[in-house]
Order: structure tokens, then sequence, then C-alpha cells
């Protein structure tokens, strides 16, 4: 499984035309990619420059050292590890809001005015979701036996991956999110573990539980829990492929709702995404994998499992593929005409070069499709509503709005746009309030009530 | 019980002598404690005041406020609940360190740079310490059935004290902390719901939970987590006890370890007391406490159970009472030459003023001992050790530690002083070392390293 590496190289060139060209050229040939450049220093004979690369290994990292160093003009001052660096003492701070100075701070923050506080919250539990941080956080939970393409790295080893979602979660929306890193593998455990600290957060965001587990320990957590849990392997990347594929279908004046929709790959990912697409889909989700218990899994959610892929290509209007394996799809399968999505990382199912070249009509791949864009928003909402659970109506919301800020040459927009995150909270808190799973009404104003709330909290707009 | 309520009257007083005195005078009058007074505004003819009272109830409140309201020259223009507005959404917040505003940011903080330090992690599981939060985070855990002087509140009704817990970890030693109240009474369930999400911490510590609970949830966890676990009620108290202990037995000129000691009530504290209280007294440690649990765990810490609390009091040169029972000690009872610690809050077993008119050398109560000095510097000096437990003599370097940092007319610092939390982590550091429960050297200079790790942290020193 390829590990990618991504570094930063200080390099001091001859300040000369010509020799950040040379480089370049030769950083591509070694089979680097490369990212940004900044320019350090200037001197009158030499610029030190910082060039961030992503290679594929170690190997891959040590040919290009050599070809650099190599490199007449070129001196390899510095390979920086900077995502380590990042990472040392980890990527988030909790923090006391109300900075305690002087015994009159220490007398309401702690005792005895705390008390107070404790007899209001005892008296009428509802009140914690607004004076305690159960109304603004989100435990993120893993047993990390599936983080990003890693596989089953296990739980203390997945903790940079949900910190990161955390941190991302305060960044886009405002929310506190903490990790919960489980130790079981099992569905009992993991279940009665968020059971039982359930009632310190206002969501749950469940993340990269091997499949089926996943399948179970969401489904009990929603019927156990009367609060927004949110696997967001399969919901927030069914989102994001739903948002892009309304969008794609449009330009290509294609009718989604009366469109043919297959999915090849029925995990958590791939479920998810049949059930979204048969929420705006008039015909039954073809859905094609090989597991039986997939199959049932996609039966359940009103599906139509296939035992034949190429059957599936032929009579799909729009094909989502989520298998896990690369050039699965040979460019003959593609029905001159089609969308396909092909989302496997880094090497999807076809290129998007090949499916056009087979006469598809549009085409995508993972980095067509962001699966942040839909949760921070989605669980901003949820919190903010203090939904009992979210709908599936929701997450179609969510969908739906986020077509409206991609630019031209783009499925979706960047997540790091913050009004994509308002627009969803916004369609999301207004589905809530329809599906009637919202404990509080939406304010009007909600949308523009978003930068009001974040600031009540001691945050920047 | 009483549940005294914290308000701010806004007055406005005529500008003229003695209204702020008959105001005060008519608040004492009326049973109302002052704190602090501010003025808001000085006009010609008015100023308007803020003063922060307590008061034993609703019913004192609104007598305080008839009071007020009769007092010629003075306007009450608000009561104002300060405590409760405080802890709107609650008093902490999860922010992100590194905040991501770019792609360039993304790549590290998230995909596809994470990959990296979670393989890192996976491979030596040890570096979640450096890579993640764990290596600076605490969970605060609690079920809620012994919350302050409240009793039985239940979890959620608990979260603000956590809160404040936490609160006070960030602002005295830079520590992240977040609380995880779990629904359950039984230890059993306690124990594996820590136990499951252990991982992603790098210290325990338990608050709050009922005796004897809290015992068996103690040691099982002690026990089975290779690292930092301190039940903050009996030894945070422990600490900020045996340190007033010292502090006035010193100036009384009584050797400690030669004293005999007496502890009356053999709850949570009071063990945990007689336990550090044998770890300097060369004599067992007298118990009073008619439950016969409590008598067995006495004895398995090396102390005597007596049956009759008058003989305990006659034998006892130093005397310390949790009992719970105001008044409970008689006056005729104290020993002459005797120090006392009567510890039970808001109503102590016997008032200072009392003890020392019955010929007490030294008497402290509740106010005198406060149990924040202890736990920062503790938990903060164990985590930076990444020691595998919380041995006792680490509990007895904090509390020797802390004296050092008293003014003359008082048994213990204010904990608001961070040069006391910076000394017990100094002292606890070098214990650790010397039980050989440290897994990583204390530095020569940690006293001064602590700033600068708070630095790298991105806080102020």
């Amino acid at each position: 499984m390829a590990d990618p590496l991504l570094r930063t190289l200080r390099c001091r060139n001859d300040h000369r035309p010509g020799v950040l060209g040379r480089l370049a050229t030769a950083l591509g040939a070694a089979g680097a990619n490369i990212g940004d450049i900044r320019t350090i220093r200037v001197g009158r004979d030499h610029i030190v420059r910082d060039l961030d690369i992503l290679v594929d290994d170690e190997a891959g990292l040590l040919k290009t050292l050599d070809v650099v160093n190599q490199l007449e003009g070129v001196d390899l001052l510095e390979v920086i590890d900077e995502v380590h660096e990042l990472h040392i003492d980890g990527k988030l701070e909790v923090r006391a809001t109300h900075p305690v100075r002087t015994l009159h701070d220490l007398r309401r923050v702690y005792t005895p005015g705390v008390a107070e506080v404790v007899e209001t919250i005892r008296r009428r539990p509802e009140e914690a979701y607004v004076y305690t941080i159960r109304g603004k956080t989100v435990a993120i939970v893993t047993n990390g036996t599936r983080v990003l393409g890693l596989g089953n790295v296990g739980p203390v080893a997945a903790l940079p991956v949900m910190e990161g979602k955390a941190a991302l979660l305060h960044q886009f929306v405002g929310l506190s999110a903490f990790p919960l890193v489980i130790a079981a593998r099992d569905a009992e455990t993991i279940v009665t573990t968020v059971q039982q600290v359930a009632q310190g957060f206002g969501a749950i965001q469940l993340e990269d539980i091997e499949s089926p587990v996943c399948f179970e320990v969401e489904r009990r957590l929603v019927e156990s829990l009367e609060m927004p849990v949110l696997h967001d392997d399969q919901h927030g990347t069914a989102v994001a492929v739903l948002a892009a594929a309304m969008n794609a279908a449009a330009r290509a004046g294609l009718d989604l709702s009366r469109a043919q929709v297959g999915v090849i790959g029925l995990g958590a990912a791939g479920t998810a995404i049949a059930r979204m697409l048969g929420e705006v889909s008039l015909h039954p989700i073809l859905g094609f994998d090989p597991n039986p218990q997939a199959q049932e899994r996609l039966r359940a959610v009103g599906g139509e499992p296939v035992s034949d892929m190429a059957g599936l290509m032929a009579r799909s209007d729009l094909v989502v593929a989520v298998t896990g394996r690369a050039n699965l799809i040979a460019p003959s399968l593609i029905r001159k005409g089609q969308g396909i999505f092909a989302l496997t990382n880094p090497q999807p199912e076809i290129t998007v070069e090949d499916a056009l070249a087979a006469g598809a009509a549009f085409a995508g791949d993972g980095r067509s499709v962001n699966n942040l864009l839909g949760f921070p928003g989605i669980l901003r909402a949820a919190v903010d509503c203090r939904a009992r659970r979210i709908a599936p109506s929701m997450y179609v919301a969510a969908a739906r709005a986020i077509p409206a800020f991609a630019r031209e040459d783009e499925f979706v927009p960047s997540p790091l746009r913050p009004e994509v995150h308002r627009g969803v909270a916004r369609a999301v808190a207004d589905a809530a309030q329809k599906a009637g799973v919202a404990r509080l009404p939406v304010p009007t104003d909600y949308q523009l009530d978003l930068p009001f709330q974040a600031l009540r909290r001691g945050e920047a707009p």
C-alpha cells in the first residue's frame, strides 16, 4: 500500500535564470510531485527556496534527493519534515473560555458559584445544552480499524486523523470536537462505551470504523441516543458525491431523478451513496458487490443488487465506483454519454481522461469529491437545533446546497470557503425542521446567525 | 442542604458620604456576605456600583433585595446572575493549534500528510505522546454521584464542575483536559469505559465519584493502565491537608514525624489523608468512623481504627476531621496545644475561633486548605515524565513543596500563584524519578522548562 511522503526541500540556487526550471524538471523526472514553492531569502548570488514535494515512498524520496544533489547550481540545504513538526503536541488544545486570574473569577468558574449551575442542570437536564459545552461539542469516535487508505492501524495511531477532523470542525463551523479512540473491535463494546459518555456531547461523529461493524454501531447508537449520530465515511462521503453528481448531471443536461444510477462497491461509502442517490432517483439504484452481506444491505435500502458489473455499466446513466481497486473499469465498458465517478484513491477505477476518451459525458475521481464539505455544516445545524437524529432529508439538503458554491471548473467547491459550510448548515437546519426532528426552532436568520454565535464564543467571525 | 447563590447587585447610590456604608451595613444585617465592589459609573449626583453578594438561598436573596429597596438614597437597578451568564456555552473550547487557511495547511493537518504521522505511531505507539494530544491531555472522569456538597446530581449536572477543573488545569499548568461524564454508578462499567478510551489520554483524573465505588475504580484503573490515575477527592485533598499540616506544625514547633495523628471521618478524603499522614508519621494513624468498611480501609493502609472519638481527641497531637457534620467536635474535647483541621464545608466540625479558644495550638477549616493546590502540578509532572503511575512519594513531595509559597498569615498559598504549581511539578517530577515510575528522564532544568513547553504550545508563559 502506498504511503506517500510530504517533504520540504530547502535549496540554495545560483541566482541566475534557468536554475529553478532545471530543478523543477529534475524533480518531476524523479517522480516527485511539486507543491508550493516559497522564497526564503534572496541574496546577490543565491536564492534560498522551500519546495514542497510529495513522493510515493522512502525509496522515492532517496532517489529524488540523489537527483537534486547531482544538479549543478543547486545546493540542497535541508529536508524538512513539516508534517511531523506540525504534529508535535497534537493539533488540538482544550482552553478555558474565561481565564481565571482572580479570586473573583475562581468563585464564578469554580466554587461556590458553579454549584448554582449544577443545581440548574440537575433540575432541568436540558439546560446542559445552554450552560455546559454539551451545546457545542462533538465526540469524534473511532477504533482505528479503517483509517484513510491504511486499514486497521489501531486506536492510538488513528488519533492524528481524528484530531484533524476536530480541528476542521472548529475552524469551519466553530464546534468544539474531541477525539475518543476506543480499544475494542466489536460493535457491542463500542456502542456501550459511547452510550456511557454520550451525555457530555451534543453529537457523535463516527469515523474510520471497519465495515460491517460500523453499520451496527451507527444503527444502535441512532436508536438509543436522542441526538445526532453521523458516520462520516458513509454519509459525509455520500453527501459530497451526491453534490458532485447533481452538479455534473445538471451541467450535462441529465435529469438525475429519471436517470438510472449504478454503484460499484457496496462498502460503507458505497452503501450510503446508493441510499442517498435513492432519495433523489425514481428508479431503484443498481449495485454490484460480490459480498452477499453488502447485497443484503443494498436491498434493505431499496436498491437492486446485480451480479454482473458489465451489465450495470450498460444499464446505468450515472455510475459511482468505490471499490478500492485501481483500474477496475476497462474503457470498453463505458457507455457513450454516461456519467462516471471513480472514487478510489490514489488510483481510481478508471481515470477521468480515459473515461472521457471512451465517451463519458462527464467523469470525476477522488480529487473532485471532497468529504470535508458535508459534515461540518450538517453537525453544526444538527447541534444548533438539537436534532433528535439526522434525517435522510437533511443529508440530501446538504448535498443540494453545495453545488451553488462551485466554480465553473469544479464539481464541488473547496471546503476552505466558509460560505459553503454556512450554506450547508442553513439548508440542513431547514430540513431538520421540516423532518420534525428539531427540538429547537431554527431562527429565520439562521444563516446570518452563525457568525454571531461564533462571536459569542470568542471567535473571530 | 445549603445552596448558596452568588449575585451582583447593580445599585445607583446618591453621590454623598455615608450611602455606601449604610448599604453595606444593611446587606450584612440581611445575612448577605459582600464580595467585591466595583464602580461602574460616576455622575454628578449618582454613583453606579456593582456589589457581589453571597446569600444562603433564594429566600435569603429575596429578603436582601427587600432590604435594599427600602434604603433611602439607593436604587437597585439590576440583579445580575454573572455565574449563569459566564457558563453559557460552557467554560471550555477545543481549538485547532494550527489554523487551516490554505490547501497547504490542509495537506499537513489532514490528508495526505497526516498519513505519515499515523504510520509513525502505528510502528511505534509511544510516539503518540509526541505527535498527538496524548502527551498533554487529561481525562476528567466522573459519574456525578458525589459532587461538591450536593451529592448525587448525575453525570450531566456534574459537567460544569468538571469543566471548571479542566479550565484550571489549562490555566495553571497548560494541560488540555476534557470531561468524560459516565452514566453508570457501578465500578465495573466505569472501569471498562475508561479502559476503552484511555489510549487517547496522558492521564486520568477521577472526580466526585461516591465512596466506596471510587476506591475500586481507582485501584482497578491504577492496576490495569500504565499511566497516571489520580482520584482528586482523595489525593488532591490529602496533599493540600498535608501541606497545611506540615506548615502549621512547623510554625508551632510540632515535629510531625513524631506526633500522634488522628483522623475523624474515613470517607474518600479521610482515608487518603490518613494514608498520606502515615507516610510522614512514625506512629500508626488513629482513625474514627462508625462504618466497618471504612475501618477496614484504614487498617489496609496501616492505620489503627478506634471506637471512641473522645479517646482519639485525647490521644492525638494533630486531628483532621472530614465528616460532613457541622459542630461535631465540642470545644471540651480539644486538648491543650493540639493542632486541629476541621474541614467540613461550609460549617466545620469546630470553628477556628472555638478551637483556639479551647486551647488548640493551631486550627484550620476548609477555607485554609485548598484542594486546587495539588492536582495541577502533580498531573503536569506525571504526564511530562510519562509516569507509569503516581507513587505515594509523589503526593508527599507535592505537599512538601507547597508551604514554601505560603505567606505568614496562611497555612497554604493561593492556587492562583503560578509559582506554586511550578514548584509542585518540579518536586513531583523529581519524586517520580526517584520512585522509578518515570518513563522519561526529568530534565535538570525542568522547573524552568515549564514555561518553555507552554510557549511551544502557543501559550503565554
